[in-house]
């Protein structure tokens, strides 16, 4: 069972008029949790704090998300932070007075994906488009639609993560991950400047190789280069690092640079980075 | 104060694991409610109706909530009907038993709006661009973000609209309100084939209008046209219908087909359609 807090409270609900609700007015982040400390941390305040300003949200200071999260994540636990705007009235104008919303959940227990991570993943292409919103791009905000109606679209088990293109036929991300692809030594993630949501471990991925020496590419990516690529991988910070295996007829074996970047990840964790 | 029922239970809060919350996983709909019925009913469940089959949810009977609705707005209000898809785990994927959440929301009293509706009102252009979504367009789901950021671009109460445009310049609605214009008689109102939500006054007027013998075209329009035309009005359930009588340096005198549409909105809901 999960554990919320609600504005520092334990609670199971939130009011009925949360703007969270009522329009998605909020952003969130989800992070794995050791000993009362969730890894990847400074990512992912740094990218919540980013978030929270595109929506003109106040964010709250470290050291009472952390307090928090320990409090209710004290073992290994996935941990949501979710800050909305609060209840209001009807009316998308937002009170100049609003009091936000704070909610810091915990699902005890941590999965562990030994197979995905070692032999790679089966993907395919999702018929949902992501639409061209510029001023959204990037933020993990609470309007998740798209990804609900991209993972909706497949039930086989045996496909363990959907690729979205924008509504200009561009690779985005996954519902749930990012996506980076290899090819000669250098790696590519698409580009998240006018939709997608842009992850912690996208960006530790990205610090990791750079600082390693591995030429990195932030851009624009087509469908044909993904399968014409070395070798392709997927991330978010609960699944850690996924191999992709096979997309359609096409196969990939888990390249170097995944296994490599895989091992960075895992000693970056162990120094509670 | 505002009163809700949740699931037909009088209550003040919803599940802080609901996926309306987490993901803006459901529609909703706002309403005028007079004795106890919400005026231009039928429009108003034809459309949640349509909403829930997009994002294939359940549509409650239509007598549930007219009962609801009743118990919640014995008098004179503005009703909301939500409906999520309930409390789940994390993750996009809904189960295949989900329980559906039902929020009917009432705030007593139906505000007047005697100078917007008589003179007319001052809008402006939002610099928000509504994003291209087919899988979405006209439906009025929990996914607002849009129209907060662009409701927040403007505090001058002088100002009683703002007037977006999708990201190919098109014009589309207003952040609470359909547009329409008329030039030589002829009624013109964006199609919503690609964004914004269709709201069920507009879908009276075309009704309406219609069956007078106006001339009614749903189509592509720009801001060029919107400025040289003859006359432009705002709709929603709880404005009625606004004549716009400024934008930018032009102006505009209520129009004879405004007027007109006013008036049969008024008979239309003394019918009690």
């Amino acid at each position: 069972m999960a554990s919320f807090l609600v504005n520092g409270q334990p609670a199971r609900s939130v009011d009925a008029a949360d703007r969270g609700l009522m329009y998605g007015d909020g952003v969130f982040r989800t992070m794995v949790v050791r000993g009362g400390r969730p890894l990847n941390w400074a990512r992912h305040y740094r990218l919540l704090a980013r978030d929270c300003a595109c929506l003109e949200l106040p964010c709250p200071g470290e050291s009472l998300l952390l307090e928090e999260i320990a409090r209710v994540a004290p073992e290994a636990s996935v941990a949501k932070v979710t800050l909305t705007r609060g209840a209001s009235g009807r009316g998308y104008a937002w009170p100049v007075d609003f009091e936000p919303t704070r909610i810091v959940a915990a699902w005890p227990g941590v999965p562990d994906f030994p197979d995905e991570a070692g032999r790679g993943v089966r993907v395919r292409r999702c018929d949902v488009a992501l639409a061209i919103q510029p001023r959204l791009a990037g933020v993990k905000s609470l309007n998740r639609l798209e990804s609900v109606l991209a993972r909706a679209e497949w039930r086989d088990p045996a496909v363990r993560e959907g690729l979205l293109a924008d509504s200009g036929g561009r690779l985005v991300e996954g519902t749930t991950s990012n996506v980076f692809l290899a090819t000669g030594g250098t790696l590519v993630t698409p580009a998240l400047d006018r939709c997608g949501v842009a992850g912690s471990q996208r960006e530790r991925v990205l610090e990791l190789a750079r600082a390693e020496g591995i030429a990195c590419e932030v851009r624009d990516a087509g469908f044909e280069e993904f399968e014409r690529c070395d070798e392709a991988f997927l991330t978010n910070s609960v699944i850690g690092l996924w191999p992709v295996a096979a997309f359609g007829e096409r196969r990939w074996e888990p390249g170097p640079l995944a296994r490599r970047l895989q091992r960075l990840i895992e000693e970056d964790d162990a120094r509670g980075a």
